[in-house]
């Protein structure tokens, strides 16, 4: 195993509640002769994963917030990438984590209490092993051969990790979309290792509308002639599908409502004519698709909405979340949005209703907002109304 | 102008309530020295147009309801396909018009007291003149050198048609979706032409979300390899991007309650494993893709889209609607259906609206279905009670 530091902060450029120049820490973990079995019966004799930390664990170990990333996140959830600041890019110019407005001195995850811990999912292309990785076996990137992934695998290998990182039980949870899922398996997985979950903007389940709009996101990309059944590393990459797929997802993530205020039915000044860019909704997905291509890698887009499909927390209750909900030790926080369509706040009362029924304690907030499904994303202010108490109170504060 | 016979009954095998046997007619129009001038400054020299006609027109021609067709419709509105028959088909086996629950003897559009006629749209790819049609210009399809269409040129060429059919002035204009579209810029393009308008699963204009999943569907479309920028006919065709944009179409189409009820998350006997199809949801919008291929032309699909992108009734105003509505002299019927995403109730709400305060007759329904959009073509019996009423009666029943 390796760790290297993380937090560096530089009190002259940075606002107080930062949690700084951050950087992420690698893991390398399982062997040939004891490889990563996933829960469909893969095999990964070796896998790294990426990881960031903010803040300190305390002395009794009790303070350790695990923060889960949704289908396009990664390890960097706060403060500025440190190796943008090596490059001589100042503060301003770096990037910031997915979640810096949740995550830092203060913040509603305040890293002056808890040591905050995110890690990078198992099949990803931001630093953990993933179909874009070397396969040792044959010198080559994995491609289609990866082993398809599920929430449960991602689940058992964060535990791993953080075995590794010396953190025996964890504070709390907290995630939003497949990131809240995530935090919901945490519950069912390891009741005797996790005191609070906080499920954002996420249910047990995706819906039959949430599969599908998956399914033409992939078909898309697979329809892309450079995607070459996964095997494009090293050549031209299946840019038009993938930029097909986020715009797709995109359509999701916002409310109806909110796209009509953002852009109505308004026409771009330089309209291109015909079938190219003529309303600002068009200009809007096509920069959000143009920009996803260069930082995501089409082969995880369809392993890690697979693993979203797949997702059922009822398994956990033999297809009944009630009963599955009876193995939760922990406080559940559960947050929808009322504009959210991906997982809209039905499928969240539904949950939240599963784990009164089961006894369990849960706290159930939908908010208001106009920015959908990215609510949990935007939302910081109001989110932080209901998670900052969640997480600093409750019978197990110590 | 050609004209043929369109409609023959063998009443030993159709039901008692259909219009029996049915064949397309084609008009002519137009020509080098006097062209078709669309909307936007493009120029036709030669426009064929595909029509069916059910019913007999009354000896003071007062009878004639036309029928609009939407997004994948043609001139088949009722009955069945003549020509099936002349392969040898038998009745049952023979394709049955889009909406033939809605159109025949008895029927919500009673062929017994009304002449019916349904025209296909300008650029379609079922008879009328489109961009797979040959350019007498170059000998070779149109492809991309056609003309975008508007939903202004379809009403004015129908005009057209109906003039050449003898057909002065029409008792109503029917549509859903798309041809709710036509039926509206009827009232607004030709006041002093019609008597009656039914505006089904329609509003002024599309959503910026509607804009949104239109451009998706285009991308996919125009990423295909296949697709040579439009140019493709005689070799491959772009049927991966069609799919695509067909499976996303459909999800729009149908309600979020509808799929979960038809679908669930249940998965498919025999699954494919994967990336394939896995979930019946998946299995049944790749249905709705392959068959799509097979009977539409993807450069149709970008010019009737485009179309339906760029309409917007309140242009006749100005932008303001009601101040259109003023224009309108037509009762008007307007139909939204509660589940229906695509134009949901709010917006035909709206129009219900803007024609109340610009002191038209409108009557306006918000009918319960859990068909969603597709609700216009599924619930004829509701629908119908509505419909038929509004046709056969009012103050300018002759």
């Amino acid at each position: 195993m390796e760790r290297e530091n993380r937090t560096i902060t530089h009190r002259d450029v940075m606002p107080s509640d930062s949690v700084g120049w951050t950087e992420a820490g690698k893991v390398r973990l399982f062997s040939e002769e004891e490889p990563f079995v996933t829960e469909l019966g893969g095999r990964l004799p070796s896998v790294e994963v990426e990881y960031e930390t903010y803040g300190a664990l305390s002395p009794g170990g009790g303070n350790a917030i695990l923060v889960e990333h949704a289908l396009s996140g990664d390890a960097h959830a706060a403060g500025r990438d440190r190796a943008w600041r090596e490059q001589g890019r100042p503060w301003r110019a770096s990037r910031p984590g997915w979640w810096d407005s949740m995550i830092g001195p203060g913040k509603a995850i305040d890293t002056d209490r808890f040591f905050v811990i995110c890690q990078n999912v198992l099949g990803s292309c931001y630093g953990s092993t993933g179909p874009g990785s070397i396969d040792a076996g044959t010198g080559r990137p994995y491609g289609r051969s990866f082993p398809l992934v599920t929430v449960g695998d991602w689940v058992r290998l964060q535990a791993r990790v953080l075995d590794e990182l010396g953190v025996e039980r964890l504070h709390a949870v907290v995630g939003g979309s497949l990131g809240g899922q995530q935090a919901l398996e945490w519950a069912l997985a390891y009741p005797g290792r996790v005191d609070r979950v906080a499920v954002l903007a996420a249910a047990p389940s995706l819906s039959a509308q949430g599969l599908a709009f998956n399914a033409v996101g992939r078909q898309a990309i697979m329809s892309d002639p450079a995607f070459r059944n996964g095997d494009y590393y090293g050549g031209p990459l299946p840019a038009s599908g993938l930029a097909a797929a986020r715009m797709l997802g995109h359509i999701t993530y916002l409310s109806e409502e909110g796209m009509e205020l953002k852009f109505g039915r308004r026409l771009k000044p330089e309209r291109e004519g015909g079938f190219g860019v003529e309303f600002e909704v068009e200009s809007y997905l096509d920069h959000q698709g143009r920009s996803f291509v260069e930082r995501f890698d089409a082969n995880s887009y369809l392993y890690i909405t697979r693993a979203m499909d797949y997702y059922d927390a009822s398994r956990w209750g033999g297809g009944d979340m009630t009963e599955a909900c009876r193995r939760i030790a922990a406080d559940v926080l559960v947050v929808s949005f009322d504009t959210d369509w991906l997982y809209p706040p039905k499928a969240c009362r539904l949950l939240a209703r599963a784990l009164t029924r089961s006894g369990r304690r849960v706290t159930y907030v939908n908010l208001s907002s106009r920015y959908g499904h990215d609510a949990f994303l935007v939302e910081a202010e109001e989110l932080g109304r209901f998670l900052k108490p969640f997480l600093e109170q409750g019978r197990r504060a110590r």
